[in-house]
């Protein structure tokens, strides 16, 4: 529970102005066949040739998005690209390259930097995306990093937030609560070492939590899923901010109304444990916890049969007419309306 | 010389979660026919059609890449995309869209931000870009901003930093030094504000430089100028370190030396002057100055018609074989070997 940095210490000047940007890009190879050109010229050059470009930006900032307490940063590499690529998946296409921005205070040093890059390289390998540009820079404080995500989709494969229709079904993929819970868990661990820093962290059977927080994956999975079944959802996002406020912009663009069912909305274990450890309502940590990225989406009352028995899928509800509104069908078969309360920092939010 | 924080102020969180990013980019229109989906969906959509597909970025952050004493609000948001634009008309490609990130702290107001995005508008405008995307975040101190510049050029027109080859002539766009000696000149400014705060600044009659510094622009110009003329350069990079850092690039990728000489370099009469008062060598200002956001680029010899007695364009020197070594030819005719010796912090550098 200390401060993540590595034993060796290299201060960032070491390897001069132009050093550090080859030195952290050299071990990227390109492997995608749109990839033209990579770093080292003005700009990367893309072939999208007869598909769409999908293009996405995610900026990630110490103190506000991560804590360098608790998060290794090998994770925060692969976790910024991941966030990234979920945007990606969420349009339905594939990610294909990323840009990596890093503006970095002295206080870390080039092993510190490097592990952040192993973190991207290691997404970049499990996601088949090239590394195409990027920029460092000093900071005065603290790390923020900007990553841009490009992929790819043929015009009739891609997915908007606005296609759904009244009698869709709604449909999550894995489960929800994970993220937030594991943040808690990190949060109150801190606490303590604070309080005594000879405190070792509690963290033991609660890895699932951790691991949803600490290094999510993006559905890479539930894309190809979906491709193979031949199944295109009417309307599609990604869960960053909570259930609730995503399910809320489906109903928004697309102009419908929903209906919920709690009783419908995955949770695992470890989540109903922590809830009851930490005296938390389950459903609504599912509902407003957020960085969960599952994908949701809606699907013709149709393709029922595609979806049914899924064991990467739940039907969590249906759309309906706008006029019905937005509601949330509990266990004891009361509905009351949904509101947007994602946990995320004031105003950190994405165009 | 005081901070341009504009007279009201209204904290950041009082438009909410969602409010502020799409109070922001409300008034932007898409104008690019590639631009198929812009803000409010996961990522945005752009259909390059037979075309290759240009992308950049880079990032500015407060304190390091500017200093809000003197830069006005607009002007970084127009600064923010012209330094981003000037990659892609480094590549003989044509911008199209950007993506714009910023993270701020809460001693900005919305109406400071609203001024950035002003200007980030009126550089949309003056370029014919579309902002497609973005993100925004809290910071704890200061502004950073991250911006992906996307642009479009048909395979055959794109044009690389390794294409030059011997006796190609090297040439430059517009003149050199001049954004260096704004820097220069508003520093000081502030320092004789610091001490005594009834100081007005004295910037009169150097306009020139001031603008060169604060609300350069990027030479769509003579990106257009070029197809105009029908000459597609063999090499081409955009000046933001200094020409030396960047004929450097030019050889050393295309494997090449160079013979520059001193006496051709495009020098503004505002930046002669300032040199005197500042006791600066004007070559040396030109050669390490950096920021100018001109084109430099290599075209074949028997292309010299069509740039001889251009008046936005001058050829400074020409091509060698790389056992000839990258030198700069004085004014007396001695050949001194060129260095790279960028005025930025120290590995600020773009991929």
């Amino acid at each position: 529970m200390e401060e993540n940095q590595s034993e060796q210490f290299t201060p960032l000047s070491k390897l001069g102005e132009f050093g550090l940007i080859e030195h952290l890009t050299k071990r990227f190879p390109l492997r995608n066949g749109s990839s033209i050109k990579g770093i080292g010229d003005d700009a990367a050059v893309l072939e999208m040739l007869d598909k769409h470009t999908v293009v996405s930006t995610d900026m990630l900032v110490e103190g506000v998005h991560f804590d360098f307490t608790y998060v290794p940063p090998q994770h925060l590499g692969y976790k910024a690209v991941v966030v990234n690529l979920s945007d990606i998946y969420a349009m339905n296409a594939k990610p294909t390259q990323i840009l990596v921005s890093i503006a970095i205070s002295n206080r870390f040093g080039i092993e510190f930097v490097e592990q952040i890059y192993d973190g991207i390289r290691l997404a970049c390998d499990v996601y088949d995306v090239d590394l195409v540009g990027g920029d460092t820079s000093t900071s005065y404080s603290g790390l923020t990093i900007s990553i841009t995500a490009i992929g790819e989709a043929a015009e009739d494969e891609l997915v908007y937030r606005n296609g759904s229709k009244a009698t869709d079904l709604l449909v999550v993929s894995g489960d929800l609560g994970g993220a937030y819970l594991g943040l808690q868990l990190l949060e109150r661990e801190k606490s303590v070492f604070e309080v005594d820093k000879n405190m070792q962290p509690d963290l033991s059977g609660n890895e699932y939590v951790l691991e949803r927080q600490l290094k999510p994956e993006a559905r890479k999975d539930i894309h190809e899923l979906l491709k193979g079944l031949d199944l295109k959802p009417t309307s599609m996002i990604d869960i960053s901010d909570g259930l609730s406020s995503e399910v809320i912009h489906l109903c928004k663009q697309s102009k419908t109304g929903v209906q919920l069912y709690e009783e419908k909305i995955p949770i695992d274990n470890n989540v109903y444990s922590l809830c009851e450890e930490f005296q938390l309502t389950t459903t609504t940590v599912a509902l407003n916890g957020g960085e969960d990225y599952e994908l949701l989406f809606t699907v013709d009352l149709s393709d029922h049969d595609k979806i049914k028995g899924n064991p990467n899928l739940s039907i969590i509800g249906h759309m309906t007419a706008e006029s019905e509104g937005m509601n949330l069908v509990t266990k004891d078969l009361k509905s009351i309306p949904l509101s947007a309360q994602g946990w995320d920092a004031m105003m950190d939010k994405k165009a």
